[in-house]
């Protein structure tokens, strides 16, 4: 693991231990407490404004002078029907009315993507990620030259990282089908494919080494040092965490999720789309349970995930954990909260 | 890999590589190769006669001197009502037509496996080891002190894996969910606890290592040298492979499938219980597409899969590889077809 491969030697990082991009949960405190100890912080800046965007790159820059990414949501703003946010609305009445909320459509659905990636250019990262959706060849150009940032795609089956190596990325996030959050898939064009989409991290990983001439990082079901050195034995060049950095106390997780997490095992978690409209893998619960035999009829994201925002963001206020997005993977049994430095530590050869 | 962990050393075999049992595909020849090759090689029981577990018994000990395994299925024999097995025939009326077969029940709908598991005791294998339920702590004294075999218990959660700790197994195959042919689940009791028991192997593993005082056999999209290492980097003394000894010469799968394996990738699989009324992976083909839409009607294992008998046996037979059960793993892409004692020697680090 002293051996520093050429993919870390791109990123610049000492350890290959890429810190999952959390967004909404993420902080710059955590990216930076990853990227001091070695690894490779990340800022999830699917739902930062540009201006945050910049405001968080400009907080890591001020703990650490180590490298670290920027991740967004490849995602045109959508134009729904004001039929379908009505009855995407009724059918959440029950949630709104539990937490006193009114319901109704909020001023944006989400934030603009051309403006999001400008800011990523302009607080130029060393790394910058995408997921949900690919870039044009052009993009990349402009994000490696004008930002001189390496590009990563974070893709779940082999076509998705052999489109991103087409488009010119320099290195692919394999992502199994255990990793905690939203599926990064893209390709997906029907249930059946979504389900196609799923597959395991031991089988996604050697696949992704053999079909690209790239450098792949395995994502998916890897929580600590036994999960890095399987990913290693695999062909990855780096393991990228999610749910083991989503514990520490670095993360902006409530309370309420934090206890959920302490307590969840691979077989309490699910992938759902109630919460958001694209398929996340999270903690059961009964905002899970109660949603989901209407799941075929939610409106897709991000117009299900902003409607659901005022409920988990008031769920999380009441400490009430069956109401939140409890993202998690099937690792997060395997999870034992400590501050980023120290799991970084951790993960390393024992 | 040359140092002999406790679990080898037990098993008596110089390699921590098992060969899958595959009941239907496995043969004599197969399980002695394995075994002539330093791995533990397998006869997949659960539909074999007692006089023919027997026989194949012989077949193995007549070409190799070293221990091999026998599996079989935990599974009381069925007794449905007339109305649910005619139910049952009339969905499945096109497929019998297709191939011209008369639309009845079977003799039979499964071995008695009381009778099969006096036949193990009777073969001795060094190895046992049981799927789709759980023996009794009895029942596995009795495979332990009459037969003088190892007991080892397949398990897709934790909970069954310390089911079969409890019950006094030596070992637990721990079975990602990436794992082709049946899942092993035993403890399910609803669909969700289903999709509960869908553990990928990267997470599984650590898990079942970290609950267990006996050792961890990794299964479930592992095909190849750095599957093998991944599954010991995990904490696994061995690694089971059933799709990479699938694709051998001296497996007994028809042409059509092998033609039909050559081809897939790891999202051409899914997990259906179309086939046998029991969830399991394979590639998908027309059957399994037109079949699914009654996936919550068909009757469960083994009836189901006894109705399906006489399709599947005329489509292979007609070299049609969209009628029969094409079981295979996530980690169906990495398999390169060769002799099972090239196999092994591929399996190790290369």
């Amino acid at each position: 693991m002293t051996t520093t491969s050429p993919l870390l030697q791109r990123l610049g990082v000492a350890l290959p231990i890429v810190q999952g991009p959390m967004t909404g949960s993420d902080t710059p405190q955590l990216a930076a407490a990853v990227s001091n100890a070695g690894g490779l912080g990340f800022l999830g800046c699917g739902m930062r404004a540009p201006a945050a965007m910049l405001e968080a790159a400009a907080a890591v820059r001020a703990a650490t002078s180590r490298p670290f990414g920027m991740n967004l949501f490849v995602l045109p703003t959508p134009q729904p029907a004001a039929a379908e946010v009505d009855a995407a609305l009724a059918r959440l009445a029950p949630l709104y009315a539990r937490f006193g909320l009114a319901a109704q459509a909020p001023a944006r659905w989400c934030e603009d993507f051309a403006a999001q990636l400008d800011a990523l250019v302009a607080a130029r990262p060393a790394v910058a990620s995408f997921t949900f959706g690919i870039l044009s060849a052009a993009q990349v150009r402009r994000v490696k030259s004008e930002a001189g940032s390496l590009v990563i795609g974070v893709a779940t089956t082999v076509a998705e990282a052999l489109a991103w190596q087409d488009v010119g990325a320099d290195a692919v996030v394999a992502s199994g089908m255990e990793a905690g959050g939203h599926r990064g898939t893209f390709l997906a064009q029907s249930a059946d494919d979504w389900e196609a989409s799923q597959v395991g991290t031991m089988a996604l990983v050697p696949a992704c080494v053999d079909a690209l001439a790239i450098p792949v990082i395995a994502a998916g079901g890897i929580a600590d040092a036994r999960g890095v050195a399987a990913a290693l034995a695999l062909g990855a060049q780096a393991a990228q965490l999610g749910t083991a950095f989503l514990a520490c106390p670095e993360s902006a997780i409530s309370a309420a999720q934090r206890a959920a997490m302490a307590r969840a095992q691979a077989g309490d978690t699910r992938i759902t789309r109630v919460f958001s409209g694209r398929p996340a893998r999270g903690i059961q619960n009964q905002a899970m349970r109660s949603l989901t035999p209407q799941a075929d009829a939610i409106p897709a994201y991000p117009i299900q995930n902003a409607l659901m925002g005022p409920v988990r963001r008031a769920a999380a206020q009441a400490g009430d954990a069956d109401y939140i997005a409890l993202w998690a993977g099937q690792g997060v049994g395997l999870v034992r909260a400590r501050p980023a430095a120290e799991l970084v530590r951790a993960l390393l050869p024992q």
